[in-house]
């Protein structure tokens, strides 16, 4: 395994397995690697020739009071947990490297990133965007291999790689959960014990509203507030959003036909986690 | 030669020729060739193995009061040109292939794409960034031939290749000129008679601020006066801006020194004429 530091070189690399014929398979992170990483690494060790993990946390895709500064940075933990998943290259760009000095481009996917986080988080998938871009067009990979759990990230990513033609395959894999259902995340880390405790409210009240639509429940307005009280009375939670939604536009339906996205963002005390469902209706 | 009117065939032909280690230089157009282009299609074939031209009128970078509808699109005559100078491809995609239905990105450069042709044509060179992030995505050149005649335009197109890392050099080429020194551009055709016979009072203007650079003048309000002064009295031709600035960020100078560009827009009857010269100070 090899560590790239330097965007040329990454470049170079890249260019030299293209005229080889070898095909590239990409999974992007900001590190603090956990076990929903080790899921996409192992997916595109199977899928392609070799495989690319980039760890850069983007300074753009946080507001200014967000975590950026104490986001967790364990790199050598990540180095091992990527040569333990035989990871071909580490990407690991400078701050400079990714954002020179006179760096002044942005990339926005307007209609779906106005919504849920990005109501929430303003300028978020704009930076998510903007790294995303640059750094497909670094790695240039054929398939490039994303959570589940970031839901509305993955669709954001979808839509810049079909509208800039970033020729890439978007491969959305399951969340993994620890064993009473929260969401993997690297935020995880922040939860104080009586916190991680109160965590899993948010997957249970998704596991609730997908009860309600597998049994027969059509009405969104009836879904989400079977969502909501499975959430309140949880003196540590306090729910952002939970949402019946069109899988691909993520706008909110009223009534369930075929198959939905339940996304549900909950602050439990000072941080928030964000989770999701896809469901198909029974007929 | 052959023509490709789709995206994904683009995409599949220039992928074949990277695994064949064959580099690319590539002439974005949006048609209605002139000798300028044929000048950056000559500059390509030397330069590169293949030559890739691409011809769309794009939409996203008129405005509302712009001419696209009535933009020349000789198509054959263009066809012939490009056979006429040995390239490989002309990619000429749908209005559909470009923007389907669900597209929704934008790529704005910011700093540089707000003076001058940015503050007159809102929106323009961010429909410019978009068009051209596409279109490199899709060729994929190891080498991009522009104008130098729209220099705005190649400053913000070489600040989005740095800052994307779309992995192309951007080549600039020295304006091509008719006999009376109007720059040549498609948009001359709208020129009635009287209008063409003023047109060349922009390049004149131009002509005059570098004259007083060369001969020691060093103040950017006097040879501003002296390039207005040059249009003043011509019946048809008012102008838009004419400015000392640097080449490099666009921003306007207050005295000379070293290199300078000078840039001009005039309307001469209703058509909008833009020009300007590279100027570096004798010592």
């Amino acid at each position: 395994m090899r560590v790239i530091r330097s965007v040329s070189a990454m470049a170079a690399w890249s260019d030299r397995l293209h005229r080889e014929g070898v095909t590239i398979g990409f999974v992007p992170t900001m590190g603090a690697l956990h076990n929903g990483h080790r899921s996409l690494i192992r997916k595109a060790r199977l899928a392609c020739d070799a495989v690319v993990v980039s760890i850069f946390v983007n300074p753009s895709q946080f507001g200014p009071r967000d975590d950026f500064t104490r986001y967790p940075r364990p790199f050598r933990h990540d180095l091992s947990l990527c040569r333990a998943e035989d990871a071909d290259i580490v990407f690991a760009p400078t701050q400079n490297g990714i954002y020179p000095r006179a760096f002044q481009t942005g990339v926005t996917v307007r209609t779906v990133s106005r919504l849920w986080e990005g109501a929430h988080r303003p300028g978020h998938f704009e930076g998510v965007a903007t790294v995303v871009t640059k750094l497909l067009n670094l790695v240039r990979p054929r398939k490039t291999f994303l959570g589940q759990k970031d839901y509305q990230q993955a669709v954001v990513v979808r839509q810049l790689v079909a509208d800039l033609n970033l020729g890439t395959d978007v491969i959305v894999c399951p969340t993994v959960r620890e064993a009473d259902g929260l969401a993997m995340s690297s935020r995880n880390a922040y939860l104080t014990d009586h916190e991680r405790e109160a965590a899993p409210v948010l997957f249970r009240a998704l596991k609730r509203g997908e009860g309600d639509i597998l049994s027969g429940v059509t009405s969104a307005a009836a879904i989400q507030r079977a969502m909501r009280a499975a959430v309140a009375g949880h003196r540590l939670a306090k729910v952002d959003y939970l949402a019946v939604c069109d899988p691909e536009t993520l706008a909110p339906v009223s009534r369930v036909r075929g198959t939905v996205v339940l996304l549900g963002a909950v602050r439990v005390g000072t941080i928030r986690l964000i989770d999701n469902l896809i469901v198909k209706r029974k007929r």
